[in-house]
């Protein structure tokens, strides 16, 4: 069951309305990270709410309480729950998304004003801070919500919003009020939920739409090595005593090749081979090594092999080396011997691999090659944080639902995806709820989401607002 | 021909009056680091050439130009030199020191006002900035040429003298100034000098005085690693490219091991391996490996073989890795591959080692050790710079005279010793002038020199005075 003709025809005869509103939006600066900001991310949320409750929306603004920033105690920017609609025979979709933004100055090297939405008609890019991450997607939505009211149309399913502001900022207390909707029964705002729906990523490139179906996880390490109570004179005590930092990139010399395979014993060899099935999966996407090799502006791909680099960023485990804190790090020359450093590298952790599993192996491994250096320092190995990875069955219904939507919308198969980094909520929804969860981007790989001149290309907003509407008729349709 | 008793029998009397000369010359807070105490380190050049004429040297302040310090156009302080004596049968001996300091806030952490020479009975302890790093020794100077004046006494050797105000900030024109007065010929003012000595160190320890015949020269490198354009997110690019970091880490750990050798081929096997004899030297220093432990502030040493750890120290090449510029340094986790790293490290050199010899060594060694790892990033190596080694020879008679000094001084035999560090005049004085330099040290090894509460023991200070002066008689005594 394809969307209702009448609802496509509407969005592309309403477009530059629904512009308009992506313009009021990402006029308010709703920075979560600048305490200055602080009021403009209240104020999106009120604007959100009203938006919301003038489309049908029943809503709540919770309060998360108050935390620390920049030494100065705020209030966080209220969560927004929403409820549409409550037919027993009809399936329910909680859909997520967040209203704060990265910070953006002009000063940065914008074009543009950043909290002025910019149409470049040339382009058909629609530039300004917030546009594609992640008020365009929000107002997708809205955009679905006024079609279907101002057309007198009935949505194919109930809806359930779950909308936040500190999304940039560390996500501060959504999770416990996930949780605790989800534990409520009857009462919380999330009983009953089928399906997760969130649109917060984007496609590999700026071609072919995707779904993503995974997200590695994280365990982040700091390896303290310490031996002289004080920094010292090179010329006084080089030769003459274990100095901190020989022990320290010894020991960070023996984590990973420079081919990128992980040498702590245990971990690579945790994730199942892929098999020729697999590996054509990847070779299929596309997504080519000179598309990565554009993203990261060089020619280091780690391998000629398409699959491999592919695989390498999806769904192996990666070991990256960050940096030594109480090393020298300035320019110019300075003759120290550091009398403590610490040396930071986290993993990115793909399934089987949790950080429960990997943690204790990398300890071990440290420990052993440690004792190996025969050093009188002193080793400590800290696990800073971490989070498990998450992947979704993609022969759910929800995926099922997606892929025929973007069929129907962009007339393409999209590319499924895993990604190398985290979207800490989508495990949450997926643990709590214990329900699907599928992350359905509306932008395009070059949007340049935390970056100067963010852009969400017209085609990708309009195109998008019919995906996520499609999305909810195909959803509905599936018989479960 | 020791000093005459009534020189000795002089310096003991006067001893309050030369502490005195001391506090006067603490109290002018000349320290060249700082733009805004410029005016106190001309001001300490005009009270110290004051005092040197008013002993009958004849002198000339010489101006040495303007420098840029933290943004701002200063005029150097100017350096002194000095003439006394012009005897043909009589050897002439330059003596080096600086009369410049280091900072020193009480809020460091000093115990007492920095500026003003507090005199500790009970510990019989000189405190204040410069009271060892070098007024000390200059005062000690001033202090021979004041007996010497007052009991009507000829000076047994012609001295020249040259004093700066920057030594604590490079020592700005001194090369220069240096090396045109030694080629000047018959009008240099370091024409017919036989040898130099120089009161800038100290002693191993706080019991046993020393010489010092060797110091360790330097090759500073920085080896660059970059890759693509921008720093990237692990999550997105961890196992997908080349990191520059994993490459940077990698070819730092094969520059030496933790107990100190060093990796590259040709660095250590140019010196020399110590024959018994001299391995017996090093096991008679007054200086044993809880001296060294003491010292550092942790049970550190790199062996437990005494004379390992002091040849470690004195006559051994040593390579320190000092830390990396471009990498991620804080507090906290952050997950970022960065895009350019580069590793400061540096190696001190010992006879017959120079910049020139190590250099190519290092760069060709780094070079195909980044070969070996296939990776696609760009290594670059830079020697950021350099300056050689310094080894007297102790069969002179400047050695001698100091050696038979010492001993009638403090009934002891001195140390001979070799320092880590640099003291660059020093080598400026040795090739320039082709004479022996002696550095002969008036303080203790724990005095702080550029530390809080630096002080200079009150014994080190008048029995130090009777050194310098001793050193003088027994120079003209030996038979050249
Ligand atoms: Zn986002
Ligand atoms: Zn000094």
């Amino acid at each position: 069951m394809p969307a209702p003709a009448q609802f496509v025809e509407f969005v592309d005869t309403h477009a530059d309305k629904f512009i308009q509103r992506l313009a009021d939006a990402v006029a308010i600066p709703s920075v979560s990270g600048e305490a200055g900001r602080r009021e403009d991310v209240v104020k999106m949320a009120h604007w959100l709410n009203g938006q919301l409750n003038s489309l049908g929306v029943t809503t709540e603004l919770r309060d998360l309480g108050k935390h620390v920033m920049d030494g100065q105690e705020l209030s966080l920017p209220p969560a927004i729950l929403g409820r549409m609609g409550d037919d027993p025979k009809k399936k329910t979709i909680l859909i997520y998304g967040h209203f704060d933004v990265q910070p953006a100055f002009k000063s940065d090297g914008w074009d543009t004003e950043p909290f002025k939405l910019v149409i470049d008609s040339k382009t058909g890019r629609l530039i300004g801070r917030g546009s594609t991450d992640d008020k365009g997607p929000i107002m997708g939505w809205l955009n679905v919500l006024e079609t279907h009211k101002s057309l007198g149309l009935e949505l194919p399913v109930n809806l359930r919003f779950c909308f936040e502001g500190m999304e940039e900022s560390g996500s501060e207390g959504l999770d416990d009020l996930i949780v605790s909707e989800t534990k409520k029964g009857k009462e919380g705002w999330f009983d009953g939920v089928d399906c997760v729906c969130i649109s917060d990523n984007y496609w590999l490139n700026d071609r072919t739409p995707c779904l993503t179906y995974g997200l590695r996880g994280l365990s982040y390490f700091k390896i303290v090595v310490q031996g002289p109570a004080r920094d010292l004179h090179s010329g006084m005590f080089g030769r003459a005593v274990h100095e901190p930092m020989t022990d320290l990139i010894a020991l960070m010399s023996k984590l990973v090749t420079p081919d990128g395979k992980i040498l702590v014993p245990g971990v690579d060899e945790m994730v199942p081979a892929a098999d020729d099935e697999e590996k054509k999966i990847y070779n299929s996407l596309d997504y080519s090594i000179a598309d990565v090799e554009d993203a990261v502006g060089g020619k280091i791909a780690i391998s000629a092999d398409k699959a491999t680099v592919l695989m390498g960023r999806m769904r192996m485990p990666s070991l990256s080396l960050h940096g030594i804190e109480g090393a020298f790090y300035g320019a110019g020359a300075k003759t120290v011997i550091p009398a403590k450093v610490s040396g930071k590298f986290s993993i990115r952790l793909v399934p089987p691999q949790t950080p429960d599993k990997i943690n204790p192996l990398v300890v071990k491994y440290l420990e052993s090659e440690f004792a190996k250096l025969n050093s009188k320092n002193q080793l400590s190995v800290e696990c800073l944080h971490g989070g498990k990875p998450w992947v979704a069955d993609i022969k759910h219904w929800n995926y099922e639902a997606a892929i025929k939507a973007t069929q129907a919308v962009y007339k393409k198969q999209p590319d499924l995806t895993r990604e190398g980094g985290s979207i800490p909520v989508t495990l949450t929804f997926a643990e709590s709820l214990g329900v699907n969860v599928l992350l359905l981007p509306m932008g395009r790989g070059d949007d340049g989401a935390h970056s100067t001149n963010e852009k969400l290309d017209r085609s990708n907003y309009i195109e998008g607002t019919k995906l996520l509407g499609t999305y909810l008729y195909e959803a509905a349709a599936i018989s479960a």
